[in-house]
């Protein structure tokens, strides 16, 4: 892309970034290439405002172009999710099977199509050809829409149903272990300090639901000093 | 589905319904079957208001269990189309070239996605294996997210990132001509009084814009009267 002083302007991209540890390596992993442009959902989760207070810092550190937060008022509506609905606990993580094995009722139903929708959208406007999202297979809560085969369905939906059909999904954490992420992280100097992963807390993190279980433990592995606090700690 | 008195209750199915035509006779299609959920946007349309009264309305004349209408932000914050960005005017249909040759500017980007998403996660929630959207290939403006492959693109997301895989979306006009969908319509006795279609005005239909002129000639080549008022009528 050439800008009006004749000079390459780098290609453009959107991220998604809930301000969770995956997106935001992304996003620093995303900014190496890109003129980034980032998207935040306000979806009625719990951590709602703690989530968005980090994405937007994060954003600012990272340094990208524009940070679009975005309300989605479907899921507090139709529930279903221990996310988004008060009536369903968060529970801690389990202790008898392994985290992933089930779909959990931290599950939202379908939520990252909501998130891929918006971040098409913007990117055609943008003439952004890539968007880029965290999501993780292996180490994750077993979320099916964090699986290799719904990206590539999707691409396809991209393909039919926009003008250029020229945009491209890009996963790149996808096939790694949390571990990997956290020294990707390490490497990028993404700013693990402002990330946000608890499901339940906003002040500090509750250190025993599943996500921050799994964040624990990948920062155990990679041998990395987990720079946010936790109840008890 | 059997209820508690052991009488079995009609399927459900989620109902894309924007008050136009098209979504009414889809609607009315639907209801024939299946106990109908309807779900309405407001994406920051510039008839969004007339959109809204009229999809509540024929809701409750088709008699459905529940009409949820929802918000998209995203759409006002990004521009990029005419029917969301007051300052890119809605055209009127062209002369010289056929509607639909051409992807107008009155296209929404990625906009079906949205609708289709939000469809998804509710029929997650109430259990719904059927979602129903009025999209019509022929004789419509030419917009990429309303032909065939787009759909079956998308029925390989709902496979591959939902909890049981089996919602199947249904677009039953999709292959029909706008004078058979107002037959069926009439067939059906869909509430036309109540439906909205113009892009522009919101108390008389303006009858110059693409979605004008397509339904009128659709009453015309039907020889049915269309019975709402437009400008000059």
């Amino acid at each position: 892309m050439k800008s009006e002083t004749g000079v390459s302007a780098p290609p453009r991209a959107v991220v998604s970034l809930s301000g969770g540890m995956d997106s935001s390596v992304c996003l620093a992993l995303a900014a190496r290439v890109y003129d980034v442009y980032a998207l935040h959902f306000s979806y009625g989760q719990r951590t709602e405002q703690r989530e968005l207070a980090s994405a937007r810092a994060i954003a600012e550190v990272v340094g990208v172009r524009q940070f679009l937060p975005l309300k989605i008022d479907l899921f507090r509506q139709i529930g279903g999710s221990a996310l988004t609905d008060v009536n369903i606990a968060v529970p801690d993580a389990p202790t008898t099977t392994k985290i992933g094995e089930e779909i959990p009722v931290t599950y939202v139903p379908f939520r990252n199509a909501h998130f891929l929708s918006a971040a098409v959208s913007w990117a055609e406007v943008l003439g952004a050809q890539a968007i880029f999202i965290g999501a993780v297979e292996q180490d994750s809560s077993g979320y099916p829409d964090c699986r290799p085969a719904y990206y590539s369905a999707f691409q396809r939906v991209i393909e039919t149903g926009t003008k250029e059909g020229n945009i491209q999904i890009h996963t790149p954490l996808i096939h790694m272990k949390k571990s990997e992420i956290v020294r990707l992280g390490v490497e990028l100097k993404a700013p693990f300090h402002l990330t946000w992963s608890c499901y339940s807390g906003e002040d500090r993190a509750c250190g025993v639901c599943d996500s921050c279980v799994l964040r624990l433990r990948a920062f155990a592995e990679a041998q990395v000093l987990d720079p946010i606090s936790y109840v008890g700690s």
